[in-house]
Parts: C-alpha cells; structure tokens; sequence
C-alpha cells in the first residue's frame, strides 16, 4: 500500500511524549487586515499606523489570536494533523509580533490521557530566538 | 471640549469589577474560508464537508481560534477598548460552532491590578443559551 | 530525535513510482470571490448568477485554475511537499465543479528524474467518482 | 442597435488567427496570502520569508498557478471574454514571480475548430521582456 493516506493524522497510540511538530509564517498586513475583517477586532494597534506608532510598540502589531491561528495550524495539519479539536489552550504573550515578522509555532506532545481520547501539548511562538506566545493545549484525537 | 476622543477606551481608573461588554456575529462560510488562509490550518473539519458530515459534529465547523477572535474584539472596540493589549488568554472550548450560529461574545471585569495597569476579564461566547467557549484574559490598558 | 521535521518533504531518493496523496475541500463561494479577485478573472459564469443560470451550467462554476489550485496544495503541503516547485502542469478539464461540491485532488508519482532532481506526476481532481479535472506535472524536489 | 452587449465576447465567427489581447498585473503579497487561503498551498516558499530566502529564489515566490489565473483572466474578460470555458490549458514555468513583479499575459488565437465550438490559443505570461510561464489554451466559445 504505497499510498499516503488522504488526511494523514496521528492517532492516540501513535502519539509519544516529546513528539515535536513546527510550522512558520511571515506575516503580512494582509493577514492582519483579513483576520481584523473575519474577528471584528479593529482595534487601531492593528489597523491604524498613525496610531500605533505612537504606542510603546512604535508601530501595528498582530493580534494576538492571530498568532495563536499559527499554533492551531500546526494542530490541523501535523500533528496530530486533520480531525484534531481542540479542548482548551492557554495563551501568555510576551512580545509584539510585527508586520515583515516570520513565525514559527512549535508544539510538542507533554503528556497523553488515553482513556479519554486526549493528549495535552507545550505550545510556543518564536521570532528567532524570542518567544512570543507560549502556553499549553488539550485536544480530543480522532480513532482509538 | 465635550469631544468623543477619536477612539474611546476605557482607562484603568474608569473600570470597575462587574462592568461588562458584549458583542454577537453570526459566523459565515467566509470567516471560516479566510481564516483558513490567514492561520494556515486547513484541517478539513473546518473546510471539507463530505470528511466533516462523518465526524461527532456532522459538518464543518468553525475553528475554535477563530471564536476566540470575537472575544478579541470585543476588548480591542469596547471595554477596555482600543489601545488594550492582552497579557493572556485562557480558552476552553465546550461545543462546536457551526456555519449560521450567532455567537455572543461577553467579557467582564474579574479584577483590576492598577499597580501594573492590568486588568483580569472573565470572557465567554454563547449560542443562545449555549456556553461554546469560556475562559480569563489579563489585559494591559493604556493610561494611568 | 523524536521530532518532525519543520518542513516535512519528500527528498528525491525518498520517492517511488506509484507514491499517492490526496486532500479535498469543499469548494465556496468566497473561494470563487477571492480567486476572481487574486486572478482578475471577473468571468460572469463564475460571478452572475443570473447569466450563469442561462449557460449549460445552470448555475455559477468555480474557475478552473482554482481547482487546478488545489493540486498545488497536495504538491506543496504532502507529496513531495514543502519546498516543491512546479515545472509544468497540463490540465485537461472534463466536468464543471459547482459551488458546495467537494472536490478531492489526487497525486501519484509516476517518473523520477533524479538526475535532474525532478519528479513527474499523474494529477487528477475528483468529484464522487468523476473525474473533473487531471492532467500531469513535473516538479523540481528539493535536496539531492 | 448600437448597443454594447451587456456581456461584449468573441463568437466563434469572429475569431481569426493572430488575434491577440492582453492584461497584466502587479502581483502583491496580498494575491498571494489569498491564493494560499482558496487553495490550501501553504508552502513556505510562498508563504515564509525565512525558508524562501534560503532557496534559489532568494525569497518569497507566487504561486505558478497564480500566475496561470492571469491567463484566466484575459480569456474570461477580453478574448473570447465572458462565457469562455477552458477545455485544458497547458502550463510551463520558466523564471519564478516575485512579490511586486508586474506580469502580462497574453493570449492569441491559434486554431479554430469552427465545427465544434473550439479554439486553440497560444498564452505566455511575461515580466518584462522575460517569458515567466508559457503553454497553450483550448476553449470552449459560446454562440454558434
């Protein structure tokens, strides 16, 4: 079966502490205005460059939640991959992320409740070697 | 000058725990299509039907970071309102959003921590009666 | 070493005739929308409801480089994957693809140049069981 | 009646050998953010500055199938225009399209295959004077 299955994902007894997965972006003005556009938050930090460069900032940052989206990808598409839902992440952001920035969003698999189908993953955001967004994620797995 | 400031936030000394702000959308195909391209998660239970309709959920759902960005919203237009700058975000997602549903987003003020400009938010989103997501946000406010 | 590489692809020698990936999606009307805007392709038979509903179609049709699109997704995000870039695609299209069909869009490996680090592939994109669109393409692969 | 049709395309009679028409366009960051959402290819050397850099290309590259969307255009706007159906088109890329490179693509009639509503089209796309993408179109024309 030389096959590669249409939505490779892992599956709970596939899945090993310290599994590690990565994904990286640089970000555009036009992922900020189009997630302004699908969230609502216009806040002007994102959308209004007058305005935010005269924040601590010095200029448009992200929104934060867009940079969680990144951490969500790595989820949705590697690991665990396609059919993945998520129970629950939390979000500690420690610096701004710029627009020219690129991303990378690393998760690793910390521990794995079997009986409930469940794994929980470290997640972080990193521009270089700065940390951006940490936190850690539940997610419910597909199969047994 | 009884003039409304160009973008009107609540500073730290004009909040008050309890005081709360909401705001609703229905979720569209589109949000869910154009988040896909601004996180890079393409996982096909947000954008393939046919994979979808055979999950617990029976069809496409929103991502759940996606959601969150209404909760985003609401601190970035409302309360505390433009300039705010979020420190963190816990997430706990309790059941699917789907195409068409109208979600509420609330957020209220937990707690205000004026030595260091930050206030603590209890935020949910709701369908209905329906808690799809919940969770806390420590913000920075801009101001003394 | 427990972890996935950042950008899983396939090196050239890891390749094999008959080597097959997929992925779908279920094809929206703002995937139409926003690829008439990317490409300039404002034809009403994907735009006008109204005049598409008197052509042979009866009804609005995606653009056929949109579909073909979704080959360069398989390409670039599973077989041979990231960093894979095109050196020709022939596309033959067979039936129209209509706004909520999902489409899946099919690689297989089917010569490996490896002196010249390409790969050629059948590709072919399906609706249940017809086919819609297939044609062939050849890739540069990344590493030796 | 001197009117303008509200669709103005070539009828199969009205085509000739030779007859050729053009648009070009500057290909932005946005285009492709856009292209990588409809069409799920996220690969980074569309998509992450970083890892593009790395590659012979020195940065970030549009999608070929992007391009290809430029020949869609003229054949869905000018010639044949509005009601035009690809039958196949063939695609081979020569030089990569960076963000910020104005392209044009053009079309001309080659063949008409009067009897079955066909016509054959040589396309390029160029940048400046260098040939990025080349192949050769068959339409279906409406009319008689």
């Amino acid at each position: 079966m030389n096959m590669i299955s249409r939505y490779g994902s892992y599956q709970i007894d596939q899945l090993s502490v310290g599994l590690t997965a990565s994904m990286s972006r640089t970000v555009t003005e036009t992922d900020i205005v189009m997630f302004a556009g699908v969230s609502g938050d216009t806040n002007p930090v994102h959308l209004d460059e007058d305005y935010a460069s005269g924040t601590m900032f010095k200029g448009r940052i992200a929104h934060g939640i867009l940079t969680a989206g990144l951490i969500s990808a790595v989820f949705g598409t590697r690991l665990p991959g396609p059919g993945a839902v998520y129970i629950s992440q939390t979000l500690q952001f420690h610096a701004p992320v710029m627009i020219g920035d690129t991303i990378t969003a690393t998760v690793s698999v910390k521990d794995i409740i079997r009986e409930r189908s469940r794994a929980v993953f470290d997640t972080v955001c990193r521009k270089g070697d700065t940390t951006v967004l940490d936190g850690e994620a539940t997610l419910l797995l597909q199969g047994r």
